[in-house]
């Protein structure tokens, strides 16, 4: 069992679910080793030991920093959240997130339920203070210096005072952390003006005006990549949608560049032959490959890694269910960065949020 | 004035909004001009005639079939649509309808107010029978050979059976004009699993498995761009941040290639000194490039031009509010096509749809 850990002195120590996600225990172990090779990253591997051992001897030498807390239980993918936290008490979930309690590690990775990892946060971790619902976020290194886009599908349904208190958690960490002062919070609608979107949106935006933050009104889903907003707050629902939507463009410049490779490779071996375009596509290569690398960075989960989960009180991250290696080594990444960060103090300090009443929606 | 026009039979007449977006008259009518030239398209420019024929005159000799029908009001991108079309019975949107109305064009293009365009093509053309709300569909050219996704914009506040409707109609726009036989029905959704989203998505899930449709299930934002369903359907706040959320990704794309084009100039221009890299640098070029602009071709709707509004008696196209003469151009490509096709017939011909009674919401 790992030792008592006291405030992030040196080397924080994660803990990472070992059993979650698509391609576990696979990827989460590969992702861990290299973490912990490149950056020296302190890895709890909490799951079954039969399951993980073999994983871990496939690369070697085991790095120094790396140890396996046993789990012996799992949750699917599929399995209803809030039963599952329940019941299974000595899932890598359940058994992660003790560890956080008691202060044995000082952050937790998981790829696994998303509403699994939800529940049992509140279940053993419980809320912050004044937070009514947790939430996930994601951190897009986009604008000054990155965009926190939240609910992002911790939660489907929504009132709009949750969105004001989001918004509030979302600022707290870009003001302590990122020493960002006043963030800019904008409201995700259809349309610039007050009285554009839903019903949700209209009441949120009442609220947003006067909740003291620094609100600088409707930003449109155009607008998320531009860095207008340093948190761009949203329900669950349209922000998964989003998140989604901009993995599925991705996807689709990636298909598009391989059935081209694929579909006119003989064209792209005449290249070199072509001797009056040759400066013309190397031009082309030298921009666009590039942009599209940037690109990926800046909007791909894979590099920008796992979202905290922001109201349970303790240092969760929720990475993408198709984490690879590469998605966990980031994820790791960033929840080290939290965690030497003082992020949760800074969550615990938020003063209560001003009990919102909600009126009823608009006549007509 | 036009004269009557009777039933499609060499060359459909469409009615353009010359007053209509951000960018009007000017790109109205240089849209047109192209389209005219190289289509042959005929096109009525509505509008006022003093703003319409300064800019006519900047290219040159008129082509044929392009005219000028006088409309003296105009609706602002920001007035109040429903209002604005009660009340101004002589804008240009008012006017373009009419023409639809009088048999004088057989399709209707605006960049205008999208709201006004919906509210007044409701007044003056009347609903399809049977279609509670006219819903505003974007037509992707993504799988076989299109997916049509709806509601982008028109609706944000919705009831679960009116996505069965729209469903409806993208089905039959989908089976007449494209011969497609059982179109493949996705509901936007966060998971796969019947029981995710918010409550509106799962009753609507339980009404689209009980619609005769051929349903397929739920479809993830990151499955939009890979051609799973024919028929994409969800409510007009998502759809119309999914399609500016994909906007956003271009323009980041395009951003981030016109930045690292000039941040790196004097790499490019020492490209070719850099004798090594070329063949590579040329294939990437080669590869990129063309995948960059498949990518918009399928996904900006610069390219893909305008949407129908469907549910309305007529043949209307929205366009984007930004629309550049590009955007025009591809938009009465798309107006002239749909005029071609019968898809109007197609739409009158659907039977009312079952009259779907809502239940409360599930409990808890």
């Amino acid at each position: 069992m790992l030792a008592e850990v006291g405030p992030v002195r040196d080397e924080p120590v994660i803990a990472l679910d070992a059993m979650g996600g698509d391609h576990a225990p696979r990827e989460p172990v590969r992702g861990a080793v290299v973490a912990a090779r490149r950056l020296g990253v302190r890895v709890a591997l909490v799951g079954r030991p039969d399951a993980i051992e073999p994983e871990l001897a496939r690369w070697g030498e085991r790095p120094p920093g790396l140890e396996v807390v046993p789990a012996a239980e799992v949750i699917g993918m599929d399995e209803e959240p809030a039963r599952a936290a329940w019941r299974k008490r000595d899932s890598s979930i359940a058994v992660g997130l003790r560890l956080l309690k008691e202060n044995r590690a000082h952050a937790f990775v998981s790829a696994g339920n998303t509403g699994a990892v939800m529940a049992a946060a509140i279940m053993y971790l419980g809320r912050v203070r004044g937070m009514e619902r947790p939430t996930l976020a994601a951190l897009m290194p986009i604008g000054r210096p990155l965009t926190v886009l939240l609910d992002v599908g911790a939660n489907a349904d929504v009132k709009p005072h949750y969105l004001v208190q989001w918004a509030q958690m979302a600022a707290a960490y870009l003001e302590s952390v990122w020493k960002l002062e006043r963030p800019r919070v904008g409201l995700l609608n259809i349309g610039e003006e007050e009285t554009k979107g839903n019903a949700l949106a209209q009441e949120a935006h009442r609220l947003l005006k006067a909740s003291g933050l620094n609100f600088v009104g409707n930003v449109e889903g155009k607008d998320i990549t531009r860095g207008v907003a340093d948190v761009i707050v949203t329900d669950g629902f349209t922000g998964n949608v989003v998140i989604k939507t901009m993995e599925g463009m991705i996807d689709l410049v990636k298909r598009m560049a391989r059935e081209a490779l694929l579909g006119r490779s003989y064209h792209a071996l005449a290249v070199p032959l072509l001797l009056p375009a040759v400066p013309f596509l190397a031009l082309a290569g030298g921009v666009l490959a590039p942009a599209v690398r940037d690109v990926l960075r800046r909007t791909s989960w894979r590099e920008y890694g796992a979202g905290p989960l922001l109201g349970v009180d303790g240092l969760v991250f929720v990475a993408h269910g198709r984490s690879d290696a590469r998605a966990i080594y980031s994820s790791l990444r960033v929840a080290r960065e939290a965690a030497r960060s003082g992020m949760l103090d800074a969550l615990r300090r938020l003063a209560p949020a001003p009990r919102v009443g909600v009126p009823a929606p608009p006549e007509g």
